[in-house]
């Protein structure tokens, strides 16, 4: 298809491109080589509140900066508001990143903001991310795959959005996989929990919640899929967090010479 | 526990600290701006066949560069061998990079050559990379989630190892997960398919192959569930090479406007 222009003071604007960028799991240095090279050259740079400030560092120092996301006591922006913005950005001819955490296309919601892009005719291309689902477990120490533990893992979805079915079956999913990662799962905890033991996995089944993984205010609790919502109660974890259930959450003990903290972040420290 | 220490020469040598950092799934520019600064640093550097040669570029000049990999006509050398390999190097006191394809705890056999060095008193860090899960079906524009159309997303491995029991029960997983990405799963893709089959997903579900994917030699095969052999026979699709199943897979016919083909690798091409 051909690429639409914008009429602005009567001169046709060709649209920028919209570069999706993964800003990763909340570590700035887990970025890749490539969003810091798009950073760095983006005319307008589109950032929600999971992005780690010291990334923002890496734009251009005339880049515009346009914040994306939820500030404390105020309501952030819809989705068609983020896409609606994304889409004027680049019809004014400028060449604009829209910075997410994680993955785009993991939760991200990237997939809905390509659909509106494309609805606009603005050209956009996706630059993965490492999503938390990988990264958070194993700065702890937690292989997600690891062979004769676990062959098979699962990122789910534990927030379906307002108003939408739960896309989940949570009893069918309980024994199909070695390994469930659980994103915005905190808030049905309970219920999440309740279902996976409804549908067959052992309370037994080691588990744990990792709160702002990867960063320097990272805390965690380790359980069992029996006694983690009562462990979650009796510690102090705030959102985003990621629940994993697998028997990989007791591999860590044997890794007695994984450093696990959260590393120093070099040049963008 | 105490870092213990090797005498040689009659002098104890500290083990120096071995960085199990992922590459990523294939584009070089992909990999983290951590695991390039430590490539950078690293004395020596123990990678194998499927990193780029690019990201090589990036080690030390003075870095002892060690291939275990698999090369035409050759053996490839044993889990265990690279295990001692990597203690070995770790034991003259050198900082080491085992540079590794995808995100070394994703079907990346790093939590095994972590055990190895724990057991050996060696300390080690882990680097996550971008798994080829994510970011393969990406760069063909397919998100592995999207809402309204995948909640979940399942990492699977379709081979079990050498003489080891398939850790996946296929007919379970075909319903209860909306996604599936198959690692590894060419050689057996009759009898993974035929399972999936059996388990109650639909033949008429999307699918696709991908291989070599995010890097200039990318080649894929779509069809659905029912017909995927049939069309990767007809096809030529060297491995590495990821099945994905699910109605994600369509998704990208919406995406007009994205662009899916291999990009320059900037200051790495």
């Amino acid at each position: 298809m051909d690429t639409p222009h914008h009429i602005e003071d009567g001169e046709p604007v060709r649209p920028g491109t919209v570069y999706l960028v993964g800003a990763g799991p909340g570590d700035p240095e887990l970025m890749t080589l490539r969003g810091a090279r798009l950073l760095g050259e983006a005319e307008v740079v589109v950032y929600d509140a999971l992005v780690h400030q010291a990334l923002l560092r890496l734009a251009h120092p005339e880049a515009d900066m346009v914040f994306m996301g939820k500030r404390a006591g105020c309501v952030s922006p819809s989705q068609p508001e983020i896409n609606e913005r994304l889409i004027e950005l680049a019809r004014s001819g400028r060449t604009v990143v829209r910075l997410k955490g994680g993955d785009p296309f993991v939760f991200g919601r990237g997939g809905e903001e390509v659909l509106a892009l494309s609805h606009a005719g603005i050209p956009c291309v996706v630059i993965p991310g490492i999503t938390a689902g990988v990264a958070v477990p194993a700065s702890l120490g937690i292989p997600v795959t690891h062979r004769g533990t676990a062959g098979s893992v699962a990122f789910v979805t534990g927030h379906p959005g307002k108003g939408r079915p739960d896309p989940v079956d949570w009893q069918k999913i309980a024994t199909a996989v070695d390994t469930l990662v659980i994103y915005m799962g905190m808030t049905r905890l309970h219920d999440i929990t309740a279902a996976l033991l409804d549908g067959g996995r052992s309370s037994e089944t080691p588990a744990a919640v990792i709160s702002q993984g990867t960063t320097g205010d990272q805390r965690h609790v380790i359980a069992t899929l029996g006694t983690l919502v009562e462990a979650v109660e009796q510690g102090t974890i705030p959102t985003p967090a990621l629940v994993i259930v697998g028997e990989v959450v007791t591999v860590r003990e044997e890794f007695t010479t994984l450093a696990t903290a959260a590393l120093p972040t070099g040049v963008l420290g």
